[in-house]
């Protein structure tokens, strides 16, 4: 049995891709705390009624579960933070006005997103909950890309949507829950034959539009596409509203559409959009509003948000170059101690040479040394 | 059903608590990287083998077990970070010589450690490898007290053990592995009846030694003590001069004795030892030697280092107080951008009034605002 051998798609993060990821994070969420976002910790594990909002069938499929001995109930694995922040967001925290929350931790997934994603995303986001008006999109959009800026990483390309669309011609299609959901699953996979099938027996214009949809991305002329295709559709009409004001204000970020986008565990019920990065087929960070989740936990608020997966944003963004460490002696000097003390609060590592390894030092990442010169200590490279 | 009720002895962290966790996070993960510590973050979740090293039997009832969809195999949550950092040590980083880690993440327990405990500790802590000197075991032990430090909690005592003193009297009453165990639990529980009746058959010196070891706490006393009851043994007597040379070497910290605390999944194999704080009775931090867990992953190496609870710390650390959030207007004026993002650079939380939320702002946390005075942005009391 060779114990050393990890699961598929799990890993082991290594000294020099860690620190990479806290530095990130901690520039990310500095950056949040000072758009006035506030930090929360959700549990790892929860009852999995509470961790599955009504309809997430993908989330379920992807959520761990296991018997909790304490109470002999099904637990969860969160394979999403979201949820629980709406949680903490309509029951805990439990205010009437606007609420900025922001999170870093791992998630766990059954299974892969894709052939290199990883089962163990360490995912980091932000959440504003009560306000309902455009305001609210624009500022969780600008955080993004923001964000995104801490990290080296332009967003290449800000692709939005909006599910009010797919909503309005599916009620007007008058389908009905297992229909929206596999018409729902065909247009995300932009699989054009079954789309066909399945609009065949819907009446125009409606057919007509659901089956334009795939064909909705680019710029702002795809706004004018959909309101032709939806003949004047009032909902529809009211969403390209909602993008039109969001390019405006949006202005200097590379806003592009892709009307026929409608991925996020089924929860979003507004503006949704998707970063880009280059030299990354997928999108790198996820978000849009789910207006309606906090219901399952008492209190439907407002709400939009994004999040992204910390470690594929570090291992697309520069490869900063990790400082060596210093090698000090072993032994008890004042002047040595006060030395590695002051070299150490300049935020150099400082690493004690312990008795016997002479000559493995730069094996364990050390590049100088302090020796002392003429009674004084000083710096050296170490070869 | 209500959604909203967690497992029990597990919550979410709310804001309050988790800005003061991430400050101390930061702290001690920056004390550790100053020492030489390099981060490393194994995986939440693994094969359970791997995360059981042998006679783990207290950890294996304590971990979480689910079944991989791709492999069919058992997985395991990590109920215990520092065996996958001997396994990081042993086999992926494969030094020759001394090599120190360091980890902040979290574990799951199937059950609590206490009535108050927590089933998901925010375990940190810092391991050093490939040093069997005793100056290892300096280090860690001052390590462990700069940290705890960090957190403006001075240990008021450390108490120090050594493994070896329990082994060598077992080995001597030659006892079978079950037995060994059985003795273990009930010195460990310090159940002097149960310890008497188990030692009943034991030959003498060690049965007198091994009924003595409860009482063996306290001052450097106690090292005499246990020479003198186990009649110059030869391996105790090398874990005393251990424990004598440790004491000289720590001058100035508050170290104690308690040779029959043998606490810790079985895996030590040296000194050992436990901190205790000011109006908490069980320890805050254990630590100690596990020489021989790299062998499970292919190599033996030398080891020692220590963990604790970081939310733990956190509720018995002074109650910092969480500075409050500026609110700043809704608006484009380049003027009040600027001033929102000097205040930002400068740290500040700054959240953006977003438009109909009046008099909801306190209740986010915002004791200040952002207003025009005279053609210039200053800063009001908000009430």
């Amino acid at each position: 049995m060779r114990r050393w051998l990890l699961p598929e798609a799990i890993e082991d993060i290594l000294p020099v891709e860690a620190a990479r990821i806290e530095a990130l994070r901690r520039r990310m969420l500095d950056g949040f705390h000072g758009h006035g976002y506030e930090l929360v910790t959700p549990p790892l594990l929860e009852y999995v009624e509470s961790l599955l909002t009504d309809g997430a069938h993908d989330l379920d499929l992807r959520t761990f579960k296991l018997v909790d001995q304490l109470s002999g109930r099904t637990l969860g694995i969160r394979a999403d933070i979201t949820p629980q922040v709406a949680r903490i967001d309509a029951h805990l925290l439990n205010r009437a006005g606007v609420t900025r929350l922001c999170y870093c931790a791992n998630v766990l997934h059954t299974r892969s997103d894709s052939l290199t994603a990883t089962r163990e995303p360490l995912q980091i986001g932000a959440e504003l909950y009560g306000h309902g008006g455009i305001e609210a999109d624009i500022e969780v959009i600008r955080l993004l890309a923001d964000t995104l800026a801490l990290a080296d990483l332009s967003a290449t390309r800000i692709d939005l949507g909006h599910v009010g669309i797919f909503r309005a011609l599916a009620r007007r299609a008058d389908l009905d829950d297992d229909q929206v959901q596999v018409l729902f699953d065909a247009l995300q996979a932009k699989d054009v034959p079954t789309l066909e099938a399945l609009t065949e027996a819907i009446a125009e214009p409606v057919r007509s539009a659901l089956r334009g949809l795939p064909e909705c991305y680019g710029g702002s002329e795809v706004l004018d596409k959909v309101l032709a295709l939806t003949a004047g559709d009032a909902e529809v009409a009211a969403a390209v509203t909602d993008l039109r004001q969001l390019v405006e204000a949006l202005a200097g970020l590379p806003i592009s559409f892709d009307l026929a986008d409608l991925r996020g565990y089924h929860y979003h019920s507004g503006v949704m959009f998707a970063a880009y990065c280059a030299h990354h087929p997928n999108a790198i960070a996820l978000g849009g509003r789910y207006d309606s989740m906090g219901k399952a936990f008492g209190r439907a608020r407002p709400a939009t948000g994004f999040s992204m997966d910390l470690r594929e944003v570090v291992r697309l963004s520069e490869n900063d170059s990790v400082p060596g460490r210093i090698l000090a002696p072993w032994g008890d000097d004042p002047t040595l101690q006060q030395e590695i003390a002051r070299l150490r609060a300049a935020g150099e590592a400082v690493a004690v040479a312990l008795p016997g390894h002479d000559g493995s030092w730069r094996e364990a990442g050390c590049d100088r040394r302090l020796v002392q010169r003429d009674a004084k200590w000083t710096l050296e490279a170490l070869n």
